[in-house]
């Protein structure tokens, strides 16, 4: 894994995300790196976060897909035009168009879980991006979320 | 609306969901019920349930189509044997196949949401939902969400 996490990049006033946002105290706080092409999230389920015993709920899988791609598309932005995310110059924060989840297999509760996601297409503002999440080696759900570049007016208080 | 929360009659070993589970102190326990042929859930996110602020985070909105979909489905499934959900019989409890979510416009974070579900197919142990989340009259997500009937051993427990 590479840099900063993404969502450490974010712009301070749009750091609240209950997924990603390092400013939200009762949140996820997911963190997402570049690993190679790919990018990659490490999460630790809680033991109440979870569906029947045992596994983890449907909500929470999509949760980590959800900012998980939104991340990666942000990212994407700032490598296809080689600059870092916190270099001078417009900052990029996706939000989510259209989220979908294929869930493979039951994802176990205990461990963590890995999501890889990649750059499927980006298109002025528009990114789709594809992530896999595995429990393990298992792949137990897969993804695909297009990221829509936030209205500048979001970006204001930058 | 009618007739007991579609979740308050789960088997008791499944009622530990984190989006919909009665017994999960950490969760939604979201409420879900009949309003004539369609299902309604009335849900209030708490202020560090954001996206960026003032708007609600994507993977709530996410998790609510998730649980609101399941339950419409088991519910859909004992309506269509015309019997209710606690009768004597087998307990139709529901997994997530497939989740699908639009997000149409921000979803405001202050004041209630309304999901409603129609039942789009039901063919075997399959059942699929649409679902809409509206902010007071405003439409501002629509999902669609493929339940598949759990299998019976994740049943054993009743």
């Amino acid at each position: 894994m590479t840099g900063k996490a993404f969502q450490d990049t974010y712009p301070e006033p749009l750091s609240h995300c209950y997924g990603c946002g390092s400013n939200n105290e009762h949140g996820h706080q997911i963190k997402t790196h570049w690993d190679g092409e790919e990018s990659l999230t490490v999460f630790h389920p809680e033991p109440y976060h979870t569906a029947i015993p045992g596994f983890v709920y449907g909500g929470l899988i999509a949760s980590l897909v959800d900012c998980h791609s939104t991340g990666t598309a942000s990212a994407a932005m700032y490598r296809a035009e080689g600059r870092e995310p916190d270099s001078p110059g417009p900052a990029y924060r996706f939000v989510t168009a259209s989220l979908h989840v294929d869930y493979l297999k039951p994802t176990p509760l205990e461990g963590e879980l890995t999501l890889r996601g990649q750059v499927k297409e980006i298109s002025g503002r528009k990114v789709v991006i594809t992530c896999q999440v595995y429990a393990g080696d298992v792949m137990t759900a897969r993804g695909e979320v297009v990221a829509v570049q936030m209205p500048d007016s979001f970006l204001q208080g930058k």
